[in-house]
Formats: C-alpha cells, sequence, structure tokens
C-alpha cells in the first residue's frame, strides 16, 4: 500500500523516530507528509523553550499525543525521591503546556546495590498516589509504559502490561493508565487479555508501536526495528487494542540509529509506508 | 564466607562456566575442588566421545547433573522437523549414556519470517509428545528452559515459567518438566507463584544459577553475571525453591567472557565461594 492512499489520520511520529530532526523540522516535515500528530520528549523541548514549542506544533497543525518521559521513582533516598517528584510536576506543567493530555512513564529501575524489585515496585505506587491528582488537575495523565523485561534492572522494574495495570488500578483511570507499546510487550502471552483489561478500564492512554528486531546492540537500547522489518505481528496488536474501542493515536516510537543516520523527510516516508502496510494492513 | 568451609554437597559446575577447561581439566578441577557435579554440553561430550566422556566423570566421581541441550523444534517445515526430532532422540541418548536424568530444551525461536509465536509453541507441544515416552524409556526427564524474553524471536518462544508449565503439564511429569534458571525469571513477578506451582507437581527438573549485570553486550548472549555482581535475590529464589521440597543440584551456568579469560581454577574458587555467600547465604 502507498502511504500516499492510506489513511494517516491516526499516525503520530514520536520525536525520537527522528532524531535527525530539530522540532521546526519535525513540525514542518511532518505537516508536509500530511501527519497531524507528535510524540514529544523534553530534553528537545526544553532546549527549544516549552511554550515556543507548544505554538510551533499548534501553528504547524499539529496535536501532541504524549510528553515523554516522567517517572524514574524507584530511588529510596528521600532527597532523590523528592527531586524526583517535583521534576514529574515540572514534566506534568509540560505536558498541559504542549496540550497533550497524556505523561509516559518510565518508572526506574533497581536503585544501585538493591535486589528488591517488590520494593521499587512500591515506590511507584507512592509516587503516583501524590501526582495523580496533581496531573488529573491539569488534564493530564500518567501513563506507566511496561518496558520489555530486558530492562528490569537500569531502568524500568514494571516489565508487563499486567505489572503496569496492577498499579494502575490502585488509582482513578482519569489519574494513571498505561501504555500499550508493541516493542516491550510482543512476546508476552498475557498480553492479549492485558490489553483487553486495559481497554475494558479505560487504561490505555498511549498505543505505541516498534519492531523487535536481532541481534541486540550493545546496550540494547537502540534496538528497535521499523515496522515490519521484525517479528511483531503489529496488525494483530493494533487490532486487538482497536477490539477494545481504542479510536486514539498510533504512535511509532523506533529508537534506532540508522534510520537517525538517514535523511528524515525519507526516514518519514518510509514510516508512513510501513505504518500502512503493517499496522493498519 | 570461605568456600573451603561452605557446603557444596549441592554445587554443580555448568560445564559453559567454564569454557576455558576441556573435559578432563573440568573433571579434575571440579573433584580438586571438592565438588562433586558438573553440567554438560552436547558440542564438547560430541568431540570427546560420549562413552569416553561418562567414563570420565565417572572415574572422577562426580555426578552428571544435565545436558545441554536439546530443542529447537519450532521449525514448519517437515523435513527440519523430522530432522530435529532425530537430533533430540540422539540427545536423549546421550544423556542416558552419561548417567543424567535431565536433557534441557531450548525450545527454538520464530521461524524465519514468522510472527507466529502461539503457532511455535504448539510445534513445541508436538515435539514433546513424540519425545517424552521415548525420553522416559531411557530414564530421560525432559526439561523446557524458559528463556528471558529478549531470546523470544532467535532461540525460545517460551518466555516464562509460567508458559513453560503450561507446555509442561500437558505430559506427565515423568517425561516433561522445567528448567529454574535465575537469569531468565529473576523480573517476573509472577515468578515466584510459579515455582510454587512447579515444585508442587513435580516438575522441577533443574535448578540454574546467573546474576543479571548491565550494559548488556551485543548480541546480549554473553552477559551472565558471576554470581552476586547483580540484581537478582540469589538466595530468595534457592529459598523458594527449597521451600517446594526440592532438594536437587544447584547448577551455576555463566556465560561470560571475562569469566571464560580466567584461570579455570581460579574461576572455579571464585564461583564456590560467590556461591556459598550469595545462594547459600
Amino acid at each position: 500500500m502507498s502511504a500516499d492512499r492510506a489513511d494517516l489520520s491516526r499516525l503520530s511520529i514520536n520525536q525520537e523516530t527522528l532524531k535527525q530532526w530539530s522540532l521546526p523540522e519535525l513540525a514542518e516535515g511532518c505537516a508536509a507528509a500530511g501527519i497531524g500528530a507528535v510524540g514529544l520528549w523534553r530534553a528537545p523541548v526544553q532546549e527549544y523553550g516549552v511554550e515556543r514549542a507548544a505554538k510551533l506544533m499548534r501553528d504547524a497543525g499539529l496535536t501532541v499525543t504524549s510528553l515523554c518521559r516522567g517517572g524514574f521513582f524507584t530511588a529510596p533516598d528521600e532527597a532523590e525521591r523528592a527531586a524526583a517528584l517535583a521534576d514529574n510536576r515540572t514534566a506534568i506543567d509540560e505536558a498541559a503546556t504542549l496540550g497533550t493530555d497524556t505523561l509516559v512513564l518510565v518508572s526506574g529501575g533497581l536503585p544501585p546495590g538493591s535486589r528488591d524489585l517488590a520494593g521499587a515496585r512500591e515506590r511507584i505506587a507512592d509516587a503516583l498516589a501524590v501526582l495523580g491528582p496533581y496531573a488529573e488537575e491539569r488534564g493530564v495523565r500518567l501513563a506507566i509504559e511496561p518496558l520489555h523485561p530486558m530492562f528490569a534492572s537500569d531502568r524500568c522494574v514494571v516489565s508487563t502490561l499486567g505489572q503496569a495495570l496492577d498499579l494502575a488500578e490502585r488509582f482513578p483511570a482519569t489519574q494513571v493508565g498505561v501504555v500499550v507499546d508493541t516493542y516491550h510487550i510482543w512476546w508476552d502471552d498475557q498480553a492479549p487479555a492485558q490489553i483487553v483489561r486495559a481497554g475494558a478500564g479505560g487504561r490505555i492512554h498511549s498505543f505505541q508501536v516498534a519492531d523487535w528486531i536481532t541481534p541486540l546492540p550493545a546496550g540494547v537500547l537502540l534496538g528497535r526495528g521499523q515496522l515490519g522489518d521484525g517479528s511483531i505481528d503489529m496488525r494483530g496488536f493494533r487490532q486487538q487494542v482497536d477490539a477494545t474501542g481504542f479510536a486514539g493515536p498510533i504512535e511509532v516510537e523506533i529508537f534506532n540509529e540508522a534510520l537517525w543516520a538517514r535523511d528524515g523527510g525519507e526516514a518519514l516516508t518510509e514510516v508512513a509506508e510501513r505504518y500502512a502496510a503493517h499496522v493498519l494492513g
């Protein structure tokens, strides 16, 4: 299927997918390609200026579907915890300024020297209890992203959609939900049932897609695959998410150095084509 | 705790932990260190000669606790499937010759171009149905090893202990069980309940230990950590496994190039010390 003829109305481009582009390039490139939505990251937005980035996107007619990322809640030290809460309040404010209702959370790994996964998960719940009402007052929802279990020690002790929902469901759905990201959950035979559970509870705050390819690079962070290049039944996951009644944006988030090395416009065209062929399908 | 004074009666050294050693070096080194058991791998055993390896271990007073590995059952092609079954029958025969009752299975990843995890898992069940009786007749049990989800596409579509048990429980416990390996399951909040389930059904055919460290190397296969160097509550897992009534060997299986670069005897001494300090605890 050619991207020209495909329905791109739900496609959102996460900015990290096209890291080679500045924010103005992203805004211009997406608008030119007929894409109406983007997901943004805090660091480049802060560098550009939050208000200024919000205006840039508005002027280009772009919706901001999510802001990445808050989180990192697992430090046991009180000063570190207070700093994390303060930083997350800022992230919530930034999300509100950008006009997105979704702040993606990467919850944090094990503290140095710790082997206490359950304790780390409880500290995430403690932080959500503090931040949930603050977010809701600003029209922002906290979206817990379960990360692939290979990130459990250093980035995120929430490794499955089931775990993310166990945490989220302690709070109102208007405050805390989850991210369904194919890259992180594709291997899990419990994922289909958990997608149903998430949808039924109104907890799917973000749906992200990337493909799984091997071999993984050292450090594994930048090993995500272009849609269609890997092992994930992307269309199947999209159908599962849609079947819950979710009709929100589908955000493409690929961290891949080979994609970043290419011309941004070419990369975007390919992403749109792959989205049409493998996600809409 | 010094390894001299520790109870090493349950310690088994998987041969890949000391890849720098030949089979005679392994037999001599373990016997000299007061270690009574080893886990072996097919390729070096075949190279040395199966009968000859069996005699070598017997003469050194060593028990063989497992043979790695059978499996790779997921190819849809009939000729490939027939070849895999034949190879696994040979592996079962080798295990019997070595006097071990445990053949560890790495079940296989997705076939090239496939995205059908459920189909691949069913082909594993089909193979177990054929091989289980053959193994039982020879006093060998097939032990499904769930591999960390980062191996789901290229090595093993069985990613959790729960999945492994779902497969194993279709067959008698005398034919098919599971491997509990801390490295693969440590992140999973369902693991404790699944260890109880595995123990209650007499399905824990092997208990293996290695630690989780980051950053992962490229390809991720050789990233396992020395006991105590990483994130896993090794003692906690040992206690959980013991609590089910399991009193079998505890096999140390660490794939780590830095460990292989060292003098084998030194590496073994360190493994025994770490086992005493972190697994027995």
